[in-house]
């Protein structure tokens, strides 16, 4: 007996084996050998500095002032750049690679057009930010109970998902494989607010509390818009007909601007538009479009009342109008 | 060419410089040269040293004793104390003086003001404590699937959100800005269960799985109320007519003692109150109050079922009843 | 005065007596002077081994290949083994000593037990991941924006909720207390998802977005069913008649192969049987068994549209087929 040998659990040794040879016979769900994925724990430290260079002040213990914010923010983004562009350029690698779809891309052609991305991300921040303000001024305008901007960027889910939601937008739109849902769905389990990264999304956005929020992939919302809670921009038909691309069939719905969607509805549907300055009541199930200036809430339905004492339930409608 | 110079890359700093510009002419969503924020991070500490010392012995490593309980618990306060005063201490003093309604106040008065609130507070822990002692066995005696108090404080999202919103509901009534959102924000975004911290509640109450549960600013709930995921309690009309104040309008629903709200129901508005040992079923959208000992139901809607084989579907009414 | 003296703060001390007296006269809600509960922290430790065997390769930074494959999962697994080892003994011993239902375990009895049982999961663990390959695959099918397995690893929380709730699973068949619900509570505050450990489901489940889902402790699914944001799986009745056992009576439906439940649906009962490939429709509220291969939905609610300029609203069937 060897040395070595005294060293050994031969049935726990059996146990790794076995998982071993599970990572070759069920492929798919391990990725061995293979190239480098992006790393969501980088993923997440690209949001923490985007959130610092985004609301800057907010969210650091650092005060800034006249004689550091230029190197603060300076140093944020020599560091957003880099740490993107390497998640980035491992993304449109792995992609080319592996999917049929994809083109070829060597290593250093990754990495050029991972940092003409992200070059050009950060010389769109500034305008991003405007929007942003928009989105702020939203929330402080569309909940009763908030008392300020300040209030907003440190209490409210809806600017924090906004703001991630337009930076995964950008990478979107310019064919980023897998980053822009990476971070949209790290926001969504932080959040409860599930924004694909395709959704186009005009300024002043509001989503009150938010969670069970979902809004899909090709769906499209004016200026001025405002959400509650649980509110789904959906889909009617969610068969896979064809290979997935960049440029879907619109399979999720239009709200032109200052359009009102309450608590629990569900508005589904490519083709579905809902005209500009109209309500959707609270539970409303939508599937056709209404034209500008529409409210549309369901039929109150009615509700049966039990006193302690009654014999035989009481049916009345519910007086609701919105 | 200076040798600094040769550090430079144009592109980058312009990209830099315009975020900074953007800083001066987009204003509100960044905060620079201002006093500083309350600390999200801090904040945090903040509500796991709260955790620590309201359910001792139950998120933490070391085992309590005879001998070391007092030193543990009192280190614990004495960093609870000094964390929590200097985020209320920020917060007072920023609040004071951004806002048009503040009076102004000193730095040295912020302090003190804070450190009398925290004072307070840490006075109150006892109460709070037996207070939550009734919402834990509201737990334990709501959910079937619950074995054991220690289970519901190890697995359970209710108690450490009511746990919070107990001590932030005691700092929002103290008038203290911000840092009681930002508590209740946080642990909305860990549970899904988001209690603005003015909301009034009476002990006793358990929230089953939780997700998606709503209770607004103003609402008030008696004693060992309970409620399931994705209650709204809410306002019907969310204009905002005027000045934001710590006396609001009573815009959400008042829940009387031993009330059950079933999942996805909606109450809404200020002067709706619902009586003692009512039961509300999922899926009502309540407007109107309700006389004690009442339950209120929707009309089952009726659903239409199609065979695989049918021609036509077959119209039911569903058969429920609570 | 003695030296020490002079390091007092009265009041503050008084205020931590406080707090010490509470620990003694409102029991329960802390642990002094107890067994060692199980941690959290371990737990969640715990959770990310099992995340980096289950799916080698896709959460960490290391690249791995031939070389390093054997080692690095062998010490992941041997970790692993050790940690949640530690775990299940306290969680045994603890709960044996505390419940009235338990029999008397020594501490080397829960350690040998403990054992026994992770290095059961761990050799489980293969059979475990060729489950989850199929739930990739069925993520993949399910959702028209799914792009990649990788993607579906990287950005999707349904296959996250179900990889740890299927360990959960195992833990709790064989009756470990504890350990199964703080896994499964822990994967609900990160995605939303709310699967009670006792639930039994087949390979191929895929959750759409998955906030606000609730499946209870006695459900049953089959192979390939299908679940939208929303969905609860519950109990018609939610009264504590008896002890809680191991062998609860069945209180939550039973799903059979190929079964898709719509956003916002319920469906709740312990008799409740959705016959293979049925589909149940959106906000659906369903109480009673449907056959194989219906169709359910709602009878399509009367909406009421009011225009800009209408004067009485109109009111209009939805419709909707599903």
């Amino acid at each position: 007996m060897k040395g070595a040998d005294r060293l050994r659990d031969p049935r726990f040794e059996a146990a790794v084996e076995g998982l071993l040879d599970s990572y070759v016979s069920v492929g798919g769900i391990n990725h061995i050998e293979g190239h480098n994925l992006p790393s969501l724990g980088q993923v997440v430290e690209v949001l923490h500095l985007l959130e610092a260079v985004l609301f800057p002040g907010y969210y650091e213990a650092a005060r800034l002032g006249a004689r550091n914010a230029r190197y603060v923010i300076g140093e944020h983004c020599a560091r957003l750049y880099e740490c993107l562009a390497a998640e980035v350029a491992k993304s449109l690698e792995h992609t080319a690679r592996c999917e049929t779809a994809g083109d070829f891309v060597s290593g250093r052609e990754a990495n050029e057009q991972a940092e003409r991305i992200v070059f050009e991300l950060l010389e769109t921040l500034p305008s991003i930010r405007a929007t942003l303000y928009e989105d702020a001024q939203a929330a402080l305008e569309g909940d009763p109970a908030a008392r300020s901007i300040v209030e907003v960027l440190l209490a409210y889910p809806s600017i924090r998902a906004i703001g991630i939601h337009r930076v995964a937008n950008f990478l979107h739109r310019r064919k980023v494989p897998l980053i822009p849902r990476m971070m949209s769905e790290h926001v969504h389990g932080q959040t409860g607010i599930d924004i694909h990264p395709g959704a186009t999304i005009g300024p002043g956005l509001f989503i009150d509390h938010g969670t069970g929020v979902v809004i899909g992939e090709t769906a499209v919302l004016g200026r001025w818009c405002k959400l509650y809670q649980g509110v789904t921009l959906g889909a009617l038909s969610v068969s896979k007909h064809e290979e997935t691309t960049w440029d879907p069939p619109k399979r999720h719905p239009t709200l032109e601007d200052r359009v009102t969607v309450y608590a629990g509805a569900t508005i589904l549907g490519g083709r579905t538009l809902i005209g500009e300055g109209s309500i959707v009541g609270g539970n409303v199930w939508l599937t056709r479009s209404i034209p500008p200036g529409t409210k549309v809430q369901i039929e109150p339905p009615f509700l049966l009342y039990r006193g302690a004492s009654a014999i035989s339930p009481v049916r009345e409608p519910m007086d609701y109008q919105i």
